[in-house]
């Protein structure tokens, strides 16, 4: 891209939704994404951040000086803040919080009272409220008043005298009302409600499920704290689902694609590291046998198939019950009967497989002792490695350790180990 | 779970909305699902089975006779017949064909010009609308007949007399506006529209960031097909993330937790038997060097070692491009920034872990030059294994193969293989 371009580029964004300036922001290599992003407004250049993975985010930031920054949260909304602050250097933050008035001041500790997993930390506060005994001509003014660009505010939020919430007031039940009607009449309430300490994922989850556009967030008493839109919710379902699969390679879903050299390559060397344990582990396996080795090379070269099999045959049985756990689909009732029916498929598997590497050995070497032996092997690989992929995610998820991320270098270690012991263990015992 | 607790069961599940009881029903060991399922109300059958992941709702039709299914569609509507069809045996599906009323049918011949994985066949036929020169009056009256259970309808869909959609008239417009006023001053038709040709994953994209409830879904010639919601957006982007985490352990996202145990077995096989190959591919290698195996032994103890190593660095950088990808945020003007990144990330970790794993093997072996072979063979393998990581995802999606299935079985298969050629060969060169 030459500045030309880049210029170009700008214009093209400036039509865009934050969301898609975001978007195409992490898509571009960081120069590239850094001046791109300075040609944007100051409103947009707040909003597209918002939106973006937080390394993105950061690896714009670390570019920017204290002026530079200064000026960007000058304006700053408190709920850009609040997703924004954590990022923050933190004079800049102060800054920022100095510029807020009394209003914005209290929602900020009120959200600061909840960690970053929970649904009170991100409530909306872009709300409309009304009092429960105001009648329909208030509920309609507050609607005409309503920015063309709102997005999923459908409802109101009707509060009682102490300010506790009553439930929503669809814009659509107002038609053909009366304007002196009493709105109390009209309430819904029988939306659910999310609470303020619930998991982010939870909360996410019962908007969705709920078939409304956007629910209430409560605090302890009630009090409304603000809403939870069907655009967020997407937005975390769609975090939660990324970071499971980024967590399968030891990486973070907020990993930017185009991160600088040195802090890729610091993030993955600590996992490469953890795994490199695990490899020596599956070595020293092998070492104890090293007298066999040297008589029977073929143990050798057919070790690997020994291992793979069983860490695939495990992988598949993990991954599946990774995603049960995720959905909050395995219970202790229905536990033992996933445990008695991945053990079968392993078993089935593991049988049907040890007949297909037997007779292929027994071509190859020529030897039915060899063949033997890599079957045995891979039966009691195979069974192990499902029984493993059960056992070690819920394990795991009661340890509250996320399987995702640490399941299958586990569930490796295990199949390395028991796979290398089971085959040169029998080569020993009956080709020595 | 005995027979009193299912029908408690059933008493709790009647209260819940159908994505719920789908979800509830899946968790279920199979026989407990039948029985809890077939407890509901017709309607409820049929909603939570249009909610359900393919293979559990192929494992409830399985179970049922010809006349449980005729009478399971007798009354069925359109949309959940499209929903249901694939898995409907053919002489059912007739029968519920049969009993559609003329617009129904019409509107499944038109869903079925579109195929599994567009727009067009799963645009809801639930929509609310009204002619362009229609006033405020007739679009209040329309809301009004609105059923209360409604998701996602605070709009009509506005259409003109050749029946080519116009825009959308959001019912909180027309609050405080007279009855006679006509709507055609009152509509946006700012909203984007999703095409019937449309890919589901860009039309679900386009509506979650579009910031509205529902987009209208339309043909060729601007006619209204339906509406995405989005409800309908979330579940599908649900689906496909879901999906790509599934494919890395060769499963689709449909698999059935409880499936029977020769299903599973069956499907898990292919992935197994092709995932042999490769590690038959890995010995093969290996086997060239029976020789230099015999004679230094310390060879097969750390062969795993290094194509571990490189299996792990290789599936960091495959599974971030696989996002990226999936994103759709490579493109031909960054791919090289990206490999030249990667690469680099990838030289750095080499040399780090060659080093570690050069000083750990001197320790255990005690001999300079077998460390100096591994560190090189690390090195070698590291480097290879990043530049595939990048080569082979975009080379697939080029190919239109699935990078997330297929990936990581072709990304082992050239690390095992380089891995232990560049080790055993080394070997074979400096150690004989």
């Amino acid at each position: 891209f030459d500045e030309n371009e880049t210029e170009q580029l700008a214009e093209r964004l400036e039509e865009l939704e934050p969301e898609e300036i975001a978007f195409a922001l992490e898509a571009m290599p960081l120069e590239q994404r850094l001046s791109t992003w300075l040609t944007l407004s100051n409103e947009q250049q707040i909003e597209s951040l918002t939106y973006m993975r937080v390394d993105a985010r950061v690896n714009i930031f670390k570019q920017l000086d204290t002026d530079q920054l200064q000026t960007l949260v000058a304006e700053i909304d408190v709920d850009d803040l609040i997703e924004l602050l954590d990022e923050l250097p933190d004079h800049i933050y102060q800054y920022a919080c100095s510029r807020l008035d009394l209003q914005e001041k209290q929602w900020l500790d009120q959200a600061l009272t909840y960690d970053e997993e929970q649904c009170g930390r991100y409530a909306d506060h872009d709300v409309l409220i009304l009092s429960k005994n105001a009648k329909v001509r208030d509920a309609v003014r507050l609607f005409t008043k309503l920015e063309e660009d709102a997005e999923y505010q459908e409802a109101l939020f009707v509060v009682d005298r102490t300010g506790r919430y009553v439930g929503l007031l669809h814009g659509i039940r107002l038609l053909g009302k009366p304007n002196h009607l009493p709105v109390v009449g009209l309430i819904d309430d029988e939306a659910p409600v999310v609470r303020g300490a619930m998991d982010l994922d939870e909360g996410s989850d019962m908007v969705a499920r709920s078939g409304y556009s956007a629910l209430a967030v409560l605090d302890d008493e009630d009090k409304l704290l603000g809403r939870l839109s069907i655009g967020e919710a997407l937005e975390n379902v769609r975090r939660s689902l990324e970071s499971q699969f980024m967590h399968t390679a030891g990486l973070g879903e907020e990993e930017d694609l185009f991160a600088p050299v040195i802090q890729s390559a610091k993030r993955r060397a600590l996992w490469l590291g953890i795994n490199l344990l695990t490899a020596f582990l599956a070595a020293w396996t092998i070492g104890l046998f090293e007298a066999t080795l040297q008589q029977v090379v073929a143990l050798a070269v057919l070790m690997p198939i020994v291992a793979s099999m069983g860490g695939i045959a495990g992988s598949q049985t993990l991954t599946l019950i990774i995603r049960g756990l995720a959905l909050g689909q395995i219970t202790p009732q229905t536990y033992w009967t996933l445990f008695r029916k991945e053990l079968s498929v392993g078993a089935m598997n593991g049988v049907l497989w040890a007949l297909v590497i037997a007779g292929t050995t027994y071509l190859w070497f020529g030897d039915w002792i060899i063949a033997a032996v890599i079957a045995m092997a891979i039966v009691i690989n195979i069974s192990v490695a499902a029984l493993s992929g059960v056992v070690i995610p819920v394990w795991l998820e009661k340890a509250k350790i996320d399987p995702a991320l640490s399941g299958s270098v586990i569930l490796t270690t295990v199949t390395d180990v028991i796979g290398f012991f089971a085959f040169l263990g029998l080569g020993s015992l009956f080709l020595l």
